[in-house]
C-alpha cells in the first residue's frame, strides 16, 4: 500500500482507508506514510498547479480529489521585513503570514486537509476540543462538506472563534477551564457516543495539511532551505509537520540539510522550553497556564516528544517570552512593516530578537518568522485612546 | 506620455508625474489613462509572473516596481458556491473572497495602489476619512511605506479598524457622525494644512487598485466574462474599479461584451438605487443613513454618476436589501458552504437571490458575488448563546 497510517512510538501500521485515532496497541499519535521511493514528485511537476496547497498532491492523504473540501485556500505570502529587520539588526528576515489563510490563521490548513479526508473516509459529524482557532476552522470546512461539528472551547478563548462556530452552524460548548479541561469533556463524550474524535493528534491528517507550510515556504525560495524557522509552539502540531516535510523532501533528495527549529513558548506557559533545557524527552504538565498569547495555551501536548525530537534533531532550541514583550514586538512590526499579527505570531519575533541578541541567530542567517494567524481576530491586543470629535471641530496637525 | 490623468466630467489631462487630487477646472474625480493603442498586454504575458495583483503591471500606474509597496497581496479565491447554489437555485454561482485580501478587505486593494504611487510620487504624509476598513488599510500600507498616516472616522466604524489604525502608529480621530462629518473635517484640515488628501476620488490611483478584482475575475475564468457581477455599493469605487478595467479589456479587445453590473445597496442607505429608480445621472443626499452594513452608509458619494453610468452601460441594475435579510444571507451561506463574509458582502447574496426570483437573473446565469470583506472584522453581526460547563460536566449528543 503506498498510504498507510503508523505509530510514532511503536511503529505499529495500520491501514489509511479507514477512520482511524491514537495508535490501538500503545495510545500514541499515528503518522500519516507515503511510499516516498515510489512517488514522483520533484520541483519541476508544479509549474502548472493551482496556486494552493494542493499542488504538492503526491505528498498529501487525499486520494480523490473530488473529496477535497476548499474555502479558497492560498500560497500564504512570504514576506520579507525591511525596516523591522533594520531596526532589530536582521539582514535576511522573513514572516510567512499565516493570517492569510481562510479563518485567518493556519489552523485552517488542518481542517482543510482533516476534513477533507474525513470527507473521503465517510465521517458524518466529529467532537473536538479547541483553544478557539482550529475549533472555528473545522467548524467552517465542516460546514462546508457537510459534516457536523460539536466544538468545546475555554470561555476565554477569543471571542471571534466562537462566533465563527456559531455562525458555521456548529454546536458549541463553553468550559470554564483550559484546553484541557475541554479535552476530557470531549473524551467523555467520545468514549459515550462513539463520535470522531477530531482532539489534535487523535485525528492523523491534519499534520499533512500543516506540513505544506514548510513544502511552501522551500518553494517560495526556490527551494533552498533557510537557517532558522521559529514556530509558536502549543500543541506543537505546525512544528511537527514543518519537520515531517523537511523530513519527506530530504529522503527525496529535494534538499540535503535541515534549518534550526526553534519552539516559542509564553513565559507563563513553557512545558517545551522546560523539557528542551533539562534535555527531557516529554514535558510535564504546567500548572497555572495564563498568557495574552492565548493559542500556545497548552499545560502538556500529546505531541510533546515528537516537537522535542524536532527541536533535538535540528539543532534548534526553545524559547519563552513574557506577555509585555509580546505586545511590545506586535507594535513594533506593525509600526515597522504594517503588518498585524496575532500574539503568537509576536511571540516569535521577540523570540528571534532575543536570539539574534544572544547569538544563536546571526545577522546574516536567513530566518524565517511564522506568523499563526492574523491581529484581526485579537483585538484587546490593541488599546485605542482618541478623543471624541464633534462634527464641526477641526483638528490640528 | 502614456501614462496620464484625465478628468471624468470635462476631459481636462493632467501630467500623471505630480501628485493631483481633483480636476482643477471642474473638481470632479480624475482617472488615470494609459495609451492602450501602445500598450503591449495579453493573457498570455501572465504566464510567469508571480501570483499576485501586480501581475497586471501594463495596466498599472506604478512606473518603478521598486515602490511597489506590499503587504503580501494574493489573488483572491473565486469559490464556486455549491450547496448554497442548490439551495436558492442558481447553476452557476460564484464568491470572490475579498476578505483574503491584507487586513481582510478590498480596501487593501487601493490603498496598495494609492500608497504605491504616493511613494513613487514623494508623498510625506496624508489624510482621509473612512468608514473603517479603507482607514485600516491605508493605515498599514503606509506604515509599511513609511508614509504617515492621518485617519478620521466615524464612532461607529468597526472596532477592529479602528485597533488597525492605532497599531500601525497612525493618527486616529473619532467623530461623532457619519463619513459625510469626517470628510468635513478632514476637508477643513487639507485646506488648512495642504497635506496630501487621500479621500475617495479625490486621489486617482485607488481606482487603478481595485480594478484588478476585475481583471482577477476574468484571468480565473480564463477571459470569458460571466454574465451578471453584483457589488455591494457605498462610495462606489470597487464598481467604478471593474467597470473601468472591462472597458480596458474591451479596447484591448480581450473581452467582446461586458457582464451585467450591479449596485447593492442597504435599504435605510440606498441613495444609487434610487437614483437609478428615477433614471438620474446623479444621487440625492440620503437622510438619516443607517445599516448594519456599514462600509456602505455612504449618504451622498462623490463618485455617483460613475457608478450610474456603469449600471446603464452594462444593462446592469441596482437592489436594496433590509438589514434582516443581510443578517439572514450571511449565515444561510456560512451554514451552507462554510464561507464568514461580512455585512456588505451578504447584501449581495440577499440581493442575488431576489433578482433570481424575479427573474432578472436566471438560474444558469454565471454569477460572481463580490465579498468584500471577512466576517472577522464583523463580530457583532453574530449571536451566541451556549451554556457555559464546567470542567466535570458532561455534554448529551
Amino acid at each position: 500500500m503506498s498510504l498507510y497510517l503508523e505509530c510514532s512510538k511503536c511503529g505499529e501500521k495500520l491501514d489509511a482507508n479507514k477512520t482511524a485515532q491514537l495508535c490501538p496497541k500503545c495510545a500514541a499519535p499515528l503518522l500519516v506514510r507515503y511510499d516516498l521511493k515510489k512517488i514522483d514528485f520533484s520541483p519541476k511537476k508544479l509549474a502548472n498547479r493551482p496556486y494552493n496547497l494542493w499542488r504538492y498532491k503526491e505528498l498529501l492523504p487525499i486520494k480523490d480529489d473530488r473529496n477535497i473540501v476548499s474555502l479558497g485556500e492560498v500560497i500564504t505570502p512570504l514576506i520579507k521585513l525591511d525596516r523591522t529587520a533594520k531596526t532589530l539588526g536582521f539582514n535576511d528576515l522573513y514572516l510567512k503570514d499565516e493570517g492569510m489563510n481562510p479563518s485567518g490563521t493556519f489552523k485552517s490548513r488542518g481542517a482543510a486537509m482533516g476534513i477533507s479526508k474525513a470527507k473521503e473516509l465517510g465521517v458524518k459529524s466529529f467532537i473536538m476540543p479547541t483553544n478557539g482557532n482550529a475549533g472555528a476552522s473545522w467548524a467552517l470546512y465542516g460546514a462546508r462538506a457537510g459534516i457536523k461539528a460539536h466544538i468545546v472551547m475555554p470561555k476565554d478563548a477569543p471571542e471571534i472563534t466562537k462566533k465563527e462556530c456559531a455562525v458555521a452552524g456548529a454546536d458549541l460548548y463553553l468550559v470554564d477551564g483550559l484546553i484541557s479541561d475541554a479535552g476530557k469533556i470531549v473524551a467523555k463524550a467520545v468514549k459515550q457516543y462513539g463520535i470522531f474524535d477530531a482532539s489534535t493528534l487523535k485525528e492523523p491528517y491534519r499534520i499533512e495539511g500543516k506540513k505544506t507550510m514548510a513544502l511552501e515556504i522551500l518553494e517560495q525560495f526556490d527551494w533552498r532551505i533557510p537557517d532558522v524557522i521559529l514556530y509558536p509552539t502549543g500543541g506543537g502540531v505546525g512544528l511537527i509537520g514543518i519537520y515531517k516535510a523537511l523530513l519527506e523532501l530530504r529522503e527525496l533528495n529535494i534538499i540535503d540539510r535541515l534549518p534550526r527549529l526553534v519552539a516559542v513558548q509564553a513565559e507563563n506557559c513553557a512545558p517545551i522550553v522546560k523539557a528542551f533545557e533539562e534535555k527531557a524527552a516529554e514535558s510535564v504538565m504546567w500548572q497555572n497556564a495564563k498568557t495574552i498569547a492565548f493559542g500556545i495555551t497548552v499545560p502538556k501536548a500529546l505531541g510533546d516528544f515528537l516537537v522535542l525530537e524536532a527541536l533535538y534533531q535540528t539543532n534548534g532550541t526553545a524559547k519563552a517570552v513574557s506577555d509585555a514583550d509580546i505586545l511590545t514586538y506586535q507594535s513594533l512590526l506593525a509600526r515597522n512593516d504594517g503588518l498585524f499579527i496575532c500574539p503568537e505570531g509576536a511571540a516569535v519575533l521577540a523570540a528571534a530578537d532575543q536570539l539574534l541578541k544572544q547569538g544563536w541567530i546571526a545577522a546574516n542567517d536567513r530566518v524565517v518568522l511564522l506568523n499563526t494567524g492574523s491581529g484581526l481576530k485579537y483585538p484587546e491586543t490593541v488599546n485605542i485612546n482618541t478623543p471624541l470629535l464633534n462634527k464641526e471641530d477641526e483638528i490640528i496637525l
